[in-house]
């Protein structure tokens, strides 16, 4: 996946041209179906960035195969799938290094043969014997590989613990980035969907598919690692491609449009990718992963009307042009004033606080979801944006969302969750993931 | 819908073959779009029942329509979509007759209109004034229909409140069979899951716009009604139609094989819809419909061994087959036994539990979603099988429930919440929905 010239391309799709699925590969199981599926892990991508247009069978979307292997894990500049299941995990009591390393490698093998769209083992949920509990758990059985990504990050907690321990020899290797964030102007934040050791995060184009990877990974760590706490996302909130529109969050607005896109190589070897001459050495390639559940007020948001609404976020909401002119893709005029000589985009708005003119040119890489999980009891929806962000440096978020201390959308809403992963580099076939931080 | 000799139709979806999506009526609003909308809403279904696989402008599946007005409601022999978003209100206090009637017929034009992907009223999002908060919340905004449905029902508490009141002069048009299910054995019931006077089911291809939906149902109700509890659900677990395959349940199995199908129209006449004779009058062309939210123990069910999960619910997990042989959609034969005597399929198997032949003929149009609703404080998927059925009278499900308390599958299971709605039939253009309650 790296050039050369070092330039970094993104993920490409595998069209699933042979309608190879979880249920076509039933009958296949064994050596042809182990070199089916090294077949395309080794890097048959042939085609360019691929939405997951793609169906096969007729009816099925979502027949994008993303390789597990290569520089950079994939997740992260592969165009944002339509869905999320998102985990955290705490390393159980008694796990040594030894026990972690295992967990890594059983895991990267399990995300390896997943993200092609096979069981999470051979044997898979019927081909084992019937005195064994199946090795995949078998609700993702005929599912194609649905563009499913499998992602992960080590928290600050995997090197130190909560009590100032360091059972996996790592505290000499922690980067120094890697820190709690800092409370923010307005976090609320709950303990129960905060911090953690570990993560997993699960893209695809159905639900099942990605609840299936987290589903199956957290039964691997059974014994070694239990569930902290976990997301799921129905909707994604930004374009990580100029191949896909720009989705749209709860607030009713195009959101992300100024993402950086897979298409910049050259702006994701600047924001996103940790760079060979960065420290720690081992997270080259690698990247930084914010967290944050924002809880938004949706029901006092729909009582404002459609002009303050605009203003608050400074662009329109049908075209998400910014009220500077134009249309969605043009350069907010933070200087253009109307008439009476007032900003068009108002000082305080979310474009302009956001912007990297006002944060010394840090960009973030956004692949958030939208979420709605049930409703309080006061009736109302439980429903705002799971934000997620990778970025080469945390310090790139901090200055960001300190910005936005002044976001009149701060009203809407309220941070209830938040945890920062370092996110090692890819994996090369043979190697487990982040193998280089335990080298 | 409605044939002259009675027969009934399936739901048709009408290909959205002009494009027609929220973005592409952005420009359309006002006479236009109305004749538009009108045009699909009128019943101009021609096809046969299609599935939601059409796909326009390359990339968006869930182009269907299916139309709002007929015989029946949509959203019961409609091809089951793909994800739910599921509510339930309460009147709130000093609702009265004249009040309710105005809430669903508010409730009814949005509905008319979500259906066919337009936004919630004229004006839209960004269509009124900006001077007054948007009509439509926007998230949906260039999302096509994605074969949206939206379903209403009335539950108990419609006719009788707690206290034993009658605020809305419906006591004496009560369906008799309209009571809260009895208490099964090993129902945990949650009261904040419980219950309700009304419920909107909506339905669609993609869970924006379910939510979507919901959203803008709930916000009309403001001062009204108010959301008690609500349930995302992201992958349907029945098939409705013989043109859909069989989707699987969290416990990896196929699930819904022997469901009531579109395609059988006298099954539906027979099992789900009240008809003409029966009581009350107002009712017909209804059905009831039961919904329970069952948790699923899915960290334990995934150490059970295959002969084992296969023995409890009677069908082999891969297939789908019954145990007395031949492929998913064989009649299980109860009677066959092997070699040793024993009987194929354990007496005590969901699959012969659940059939019409132990039930006393009892069959269910099953239209149930799986969920996952993070995790619990142990680090346990909050996960399972939102059920959802419709029938022709409530008895049938407390049939085929009560035959489940010898399930072996009860050890992995727990029903948590439940709740029972009589569900008009369909609307005509100019009524709204219910209004043969109130003649």
């Amino acid at each position: 996946m790296t050039e050369p010239d070092g330039a970094t391309e993104p993920e490409r799709a595998v069209p699933e041209s042979r309608g190879v699925s979880r249920r076509g590969l039933l009958g296949l199981l064994g050596a042809g179906a182990a070199g089916a599926a090294a077949g395309f892990a080794g890097g048959a991508a042939t085609a360019g960035v691929a939405l997951t247009a793609g169906t096969h069978g007729g009816g099925s979307a979502g027949a994008s195969v993303f390789p597990f292997y290569g520089a950079h894990q994939a997740g992260i500049t592969t165009p944002a799938q339509d869905r999320l299941h998102f985990a955290v995990f705490d390393p159980d009591a008694g796990l040594d290094r030894e026990g972690l390393i295992g967990l890594l490698t059983d895991w990267t093998a399990a995300a390896a043969r997943l993200s092609q769209g096979l069981e999470v083992a051979e044997g898979g949920a019927v081909g084992g014997s019937d005195y064994a509990p199946p090795a995949d758990t078998g609700e993702a059985l005929g599912l194609p590989a649905s563009g499913l990504t499998i992602t992960f990050g080590f928290g600050p907690e995997l090197f130190e613990t909560a009590d100032g321990g360091d059972p996996f020899g790592l505290a000499a290797r922690r980067p120094s980035e890697l820190v709690a964030l800092p409370r923010f102007q307005g976090d609320a934040l709950e303990p129960a969907r905060t911090g953690g050791a570990l993560c997993i995060q699960a893209c695809a184009d159905d639900p099942q598919v990605a609840v299936h990877a987290i589903r199956n990974l957290s039964r691997i760590a059974f014994g070694r690692a239990t569930l902290r706490w976990s997301q799921l996302g129905f909707g994604r909130t930004s374009s990580t491609s100029t191949a896909q529109t720009t989705p749209r969050n709860l607030f009713g607005f195009k959101d992300g449009t100024a993402n950086i896109k897979a298409e910049e190589p050259g702006v994701a070897d600047e924001h996103v990718w940790v760079q060979p001459g960065d420290e720690p050495a081992w997270l080259a390639d690698g990247s930084y992963l914010v967290a944050r559940r924002i809880r938004m007020v949706i029901e006092n948001w729909d009582r404002v009307q459609l002009g303050e609404q605009e203003q608050l976020v400074g662009r329109s909401k049908g075209e998400g042009a910014p009220l500077s002119g134009g249309t969605e893709f043009t350069e907010p005029d933070f200087e253009a004033s109307g008439a009476t000589g007032t900003p068009l985009i108002d000082p305080a708005s979310h474009v302009r606080l956001a912007h990297p003119t006002m944060n010394g040119g840090a960009r973030l890489l956004r692949r958030g979801y939208n979420f709605v999980d049930g409703n309080d009891a006061l009736g109302r929806l439980d429903a705002g944006l799971f934000f997620l962000s990778f970025q080469r440096s945390p310090e790139q978020f901090v200055r960001v969302q300190t910005s936005l201390a002044a976001d009149g959308l701060n009203e809407y809403l309220k941070h209830v969750g938040s945890a920062i992963f370092a996110v090692p580099g890819g994996v090369a076939e043979g190697e487990f993931v982040g193998q280089r931080l335990f080298d």
